[in-house]
């Protein structure tokens, strides 16, 4: 039986792999910077993006294997899977958003390919951070093939969804706060809610030890320091050096509240360990969507201020009550991480957007709201025939955020249905939250 | 009791972090590179020093969460504050040190605001450097509260003396081996000394086991990487080249000295690793002060030599007989590792400074030293009044060394006695080098 | 007896630290973008390839210290010995082959001196890395002063050979899987084959416990990340940024197909942490000779698919066999990782060579491969007196593959039957794979 099973598993990604090589042979070349010069002039040498960019995608990269997969090592036998299966579902995603995006951003009917660079290395790293988010509610409580088939259908709808508010709403979301960590977010709760399951009621296997927080915070902190990169990675010049700077200043306020608050909160006056595992990156979430704006550094420190307070808090009280009513069970608390402070993200850029004037902002208000007026008769981008005043731009910030809400919740909700199909090997009662439902265990005898 | 002093703790910290958005509010702003650009001319683009400054800027991120972090993870039960007290106080100083530096150097009471960018956020890493190695002399021995205590004072002093030598004694000192590792081991060490208890004797806490060793060699190696750019981050051009060299040197004849003697010191001819997680780090301190000077390649392996025989020697000799004598407690052994390396390359900083000619040095002499006469009649900097002679350079530099040394023992030996009073909840016998005293633990059993 | 034989291993290293200060003295000196600017002119700032080279740079040496020490600390009992040693190793052989590259490279007799710069930290890196992988295939069963003489001597054939294959054969190999992955490799097996004893057979120590698996994964994902700075730190403009692209695709796609394959050749259909621990990173070595090579995304894509089946299926069936019946005990499975995909990688280089043409390659055909002509009477590179055809370049490369080869068996079985000598007190029985043969080990006892 579970042989079959896992030549069934096997196989099927084996196969997928193999599309994949069609999919990337008939659709897919080189960016023209990263093609042979054969013009004979030698000049792509200056047009390469790697000095510029590759850097902070690499710390980017950092965060999705290392971040994401040692941070979900906190369970104390599901570390394999943890840092294992997170790495099978980036690896997965990244290859899958590549060539998602050509369907959405290249005329492959019309007979072209899709380009390959850094800069679309760096997009499917956010796409697989996506995946990973909510690979984050539904740890422990899902087979290694229900992950790749939610992959699968959520990269494609973040996508869509990514295109519809970046290239259809013209929104600004530098740090991905929205498209990124609220999808990732809700969409993972919803599927969470779906399959629901009373067995994961006090779990006697849901908790740390000593060491596993320790890997766990490997994670963590490698998040935090890198999340500069996340924010300002797609940013170039002085918006670039505000996102490395708001993000630097939010953390840190972040980091300070969440030992302020994870002590008060505490009974006896401790600090408790998944607060600072998670709570500490929720600064980072905050000011996504609004790192490359002149938020001010006082700006930066109080969206961390907010984002630690709303996540300790949420970790505290609302997770509990989650589970309880509405019976969502966050094994992570995504929700608190990613997905209250992703939405404080949104409502930030909205403001901060209806408050945006070419006087204080120069040239920095037509860089990131292209689809403004620069002035009473002049469009920010003759391209797009839009000349949305600050209040409008506002209003299109906060449809976006509505909209990714939506998607990812309707989505993530279907999602969890296909995989409530009885065919999936969906772990139960021993086996959740346990590396043996996916692994072959070392045993734990020193000799 | 326990949850009043927790009530106290946390509001002082989030009451502080108002505070912190308050001064930012009112005093600082983004510099004129990360401002938006308002004058019409798209210039800011190639001022933005995110291109050549991030990359090593992140190195020395990572060098202070992960690298010190991990580093003091040895100790069996005081991981999780090791690696999560170590994050707090990291972000508490990174906004005391810009806030500090902005009452130095920027004309505050005149109206000014100070500047924040990269650089300065460089700055308040290796300000948090100073801190976190104090941590290691007291580390298991002192309460969280007495640490953003002892953060706070020793964060001003730093930031005092370093002004002092940079700025009134132009002294060189590129990789902070003195503004940073003299002063923050001795400045530790004076704290340890004030608040020495027996209680500390043969604690059955104090110790390893063999996981927890593992942890800290993650710390370790990430502080060996990326030293380079520690010593580096601050220079540019040859300096910083040969700053990378040197550094890259030092490290690697440091390490093969330190297995060596490590063996030669043992009755049995093991490694210890206590001198493997810390003697191996010596030849980074050691070369700080000179990194950027043309040391040859021979200098700065000889410097990683001389650094390695003195550590591990300390180690082994020096460090408990300091306890015993001098009642010193050094829980990390910060004097071997930061302390006499940092004197070391204190001494050789002032030595190359008074053998510095224009003849060999060419124009690295005056953008080293810039209080240095270029030649008989011309200051090496026409806004500085100053013409010295090699070996007056020698001289401040020897200076510089002297004071630091002195405000940090007295500065250390003050904010001790300042901790001394019975209001921070020192921890005493059976919670030392524990956990328990500030987490929520997670228990070991597996199931 | 012990302490003796440390004493001999203290002082020869400690001996062999000071010999390098002397040879460093008389034969290194810092490359000329290092050296103090001493002409008045100041233009060294521009020439320093520090900002182009150093992120890569770095990356490659947290692969050599991090990747390659946590990666083979799954033993559960030889972690300390995994990333300690590994890091004395490293340490060693970046001295060694500065001066082993100085001596091939400068003209030391005619007075000349080396020069030492950021593109010879970084192949002092890569010499590092041939010898840590042949490291991995006697980890356990050799002590110190064996792997310090091993070092030593691999270094200077790896070099000698590198030399051979790049500067006097003209074959291309950016990301060295033929002079590092495959030299690395056949040495260290080789070595393993002559040191072979019945003693390792079902070894009780040769295992891993739950959390060696984990820190393990630590290595695995550091090397995984950052295998694309190794295979295009040595690269520049559109090769460089292809070299980027190939080992993304080709890592994500061998990923993939190491779970899939895993599962499917498991009795019980679960995966094996000993795969996903090493196959998953046979796609950077498969790709590493044609990664800055015209491949096409597919074409990285397909090397990766074929890098991880050959190396899971390695790891199931061909280790065991050998072990069986060639009494080749390879202890991380370097075979699979590093031996087969670097033969692989080898064979592509020589096919993609012989296919390589002016129309499609433009610039790229004369940059790869600078002994090729460039049209019927036209020399790539004027300085060489070669003009060959695609086929001839194909052949080349297949000629220097199996130079690789022959050097590395033949010089790892003279090393081995050196180390076979009863002066080097090589572990027997309960001390195989057990770090009480080298370290002071911290008892396990939490209080």
């Amino acid at each position: 039986m579970a042989a079959r099973r896992a030549l069934k598993f096997g196989v099927t990604i084996f196969v997928l792999q193999l599309l994949f090589i069609l999919l990337f042979a008939f659709l897919a070349e080189y960016d023209d910077s990263a093609k042979p010069d054969t013009n004979g002039s030698y000049s792509n040498q200056s047009s390469s993006d790697i000095p510029l960019v590759y850097p902070m995608f690499q710390d980017v990269h950092v965060m999705m294997f290392i971040g994401f997969g040692f941070l979900m090592t906190f369970l104390k036998l599901y570390g394999y899977s943890a840092v294992g299966i997170n790495m099978l579902i980036a690896a997965f995603v990244l290859q899958v958003a590549l060539i998602v995006r050509g369907f959405i951003y290249a005329d492959l009917i019309g007979g072209d390919r899709f380009p390959i660079n850094i800069g679309e290395m760096l997009s499917a790293d956010f796409a697989a951070a996506t995946v990973l988010i909510s690979f984050g509610a539904v740890l422990g409580k899902v087979s290694a093939i229900q992950l790749l088939v939610m992959a699968f259908f959520e990269t494609i709808l973040a996508q869509l969804n990514e295109y519809t508010g970046v290239h259809k709403l013209h929104t600004a979301d530098i740090g991905e706060s929205m498209f990124v960590h609220v999808f990732g977010a809700y969409f993972g709760l919803a599927v969470a809610r779906v399959l629901y399951s009373d067995d994961t009621d006090e779990h006697p296997k849901e908790g740390a030890v000593y060491h596993s927080d320790l890997f766990s915070m490997i994670g963590t902190i490698f998040l935090w320091l890198y999340w500069p990169s996340f924010n300002g990675g797609a940013a170039s010049g002085d918006e670039q050096h505000r996102a490395v700077i708001n993000t630097y200043l939010s953390l840190a306020a972040c980091t300070i509240v969440t030992f302020a608050l994870s002590a008060i909160v505490d009974k006896k006056g401790r600090f408790d360990m998944v607060h600072i595992q998670n709570a500490t990156l929720a600064g980072g979430v905050a000011v996504g969507t609004t790192a490359d704006m002149p938020l001010e550094p006082w700006g930066a420190i109080l969206m961390g201020t907010v984002a630690a307070v709303i996540s300790v808090l949420g970790f505290k009280f609302l997770s509990p009550a989650m589970t309880r009513v509405l019976k969502i069970h966050d094994t992570c608390g995504v929700h608190n991480l990613h997905g209250m402070p992703g939405v404080l993200a949104g409502i930030a850029g909205a403001v901060m957007a209806a408050l945006a004037s070419k006087d204080k902002w120069g040239s920095s208000m037509c860089d990131i709201f292209p689809a403004r007026a620069e002035d009473d008769s002049t469009a920010c981008d003759r391209d797009l025939d839009t000349m949305r005043t600050a209040i409008e731009q506002g209003g299109y910030q906060m449809a976006s955020l509505i909209i990714t809400l939506l998607i990812a919740i309707v989505g993530g909700g279907l999602t969890g249905l296909l995989l409530k199909l009885p065919i999936w090997n969906m772990p139960q009662g021993d086996l959740l939250f346990d590396d043996e439902a996916n692994w072959e265990v070392a045993d734990n005898a020193v000799v």
